[in-house]
């Protein structure tokens, strides 16, 4: 695992993600954007540990001061590179840059950005990343989605997580669903319990097909 | 309920929190912060009707696009204003003075700024309230408070929100709890669940001695 301290950003950040977006060319590379807590760590382990051995993932962890997650990432085996951003609220595409220094692109399917905890602010940030991937926990509340509707319109794919506290809770699946489709009809929808593995299968065969896609 | 758009900065924010806490020297003013779901409107909704007679409650609810919160807030009889921060992560002091010219401050013993949904910006701002309470939810994880320490040092109490999920979760409150203490030890610490009711009476209590001791 290493670590690497944000800078002052230099450059204008679209012009960044295009660079990233350009030595990505070959990889496929996903942004998870959500809350703090609704559990983006966790699907990220399940996922490494359900395609190990079919898609090679790599993973930059962005963290505003710990690097509890990267730990927690690297003890799956995945190559990670943490990135502090030392209080800021999100990543940006010169953080990300300066990370993909640090991983072996050759040998990577998949790089996962976890971007940090927050529903708002990473939204705004391109990071030349192919795929936004917005992650809501049941736990949060339905009212979410239209709370918080850019981080739904700017996503390719929404989980739905925690799936298995649905029953304590007052979350409507039906209603959310709905809800999350009138921001973006064409957001992929997947309801996932990353701590039971219940509809992981999903996930991880839309992961799978967005790796061989690209490469061909 | 009335509705504030939220407007350019014009000022630096630490001379107008200075400003809003002179408006109010003779109320008492807490800004609640936490993720987004974390409970902060229900636990409000709550803390109103509770009190309700005993401390008359006025409230500056901040949020992105919505109405929703505010709606709800309406919804308890309580005089509430709605900033729209139309994008923006956080209410910084400028927002917040603009609410408090729409609400009778001299008929209010206690303000509630319920801040936007966020574990990060939020706690960076003064908006000239008297304390800071970050509320965070066991669904979340008991590794919040070591991620977004900033929130919690800069907290004077944090309610532990939807303590009748902890059987559900992983979440050890004895872990989180000593893990807050190494962060503040000053900090007051209410375990509650808003939608059950448990534990609400100590965090009322509070509420009621804080604006008996700000009145005197």
């Amino acid at each position: 695992m290493k670590v690497v301290m944000a800078q002052r950003i230099l450059r204008a950040n679209d012009q960044v993600a295009k660079e990233n977006r350009e030595r990505l060319q070959r990889l496929t590379t996903v942004n998870l954007i959500s809350s703090p807590g609704a559990g983006k760590t966790t699907l990220l382990e399940k996922t490494i540990a359900a395609l190990k051995g079919d898609v090679v993932i790599s993973v930059v962890e962005g963290d505003i001061y710990t690097t509890r997650d990267a730990e927690r990432i690297a003890g799956q085996g995945a190559d990670v590179v943490q990135v502090n951003t030392e209080g800021l609220c999100h990543l940006d595409a010169n953080m990300v840059g300066r990370a993909l220094d640090h991983l072996n692109l050759a040998g990577t399917d998949l790089i996962v950005i976890e971007n940090v905890g927050n529903l708002v602010c990473p939204a705004e940030f391109d990071l030349g990343e192919d795929y936004k991937v917005a992650v809501l926990s049941v736990t949060e509340g339905g009212d979410k989605p239209a709370k918080y509707p850019l981080v739904f319109r700017q996503s390719h794919a929404a989980v739905i997580n925690k799936s298995d506290l649905i029953p304590y809770t007052d979350f409507d699946l039906e209603t959310v669903t709905r809800e999350i489709m009138t921001i973006n009809p064409d957001l992929e929808i997947f309801v996932i319990s990353a701590r039971t593995g219940e509809g992981l299968e999903k996930w991880c065969a839309w992961l799978r097909d967005r790796v061989r896609e690209k490469k061909n």
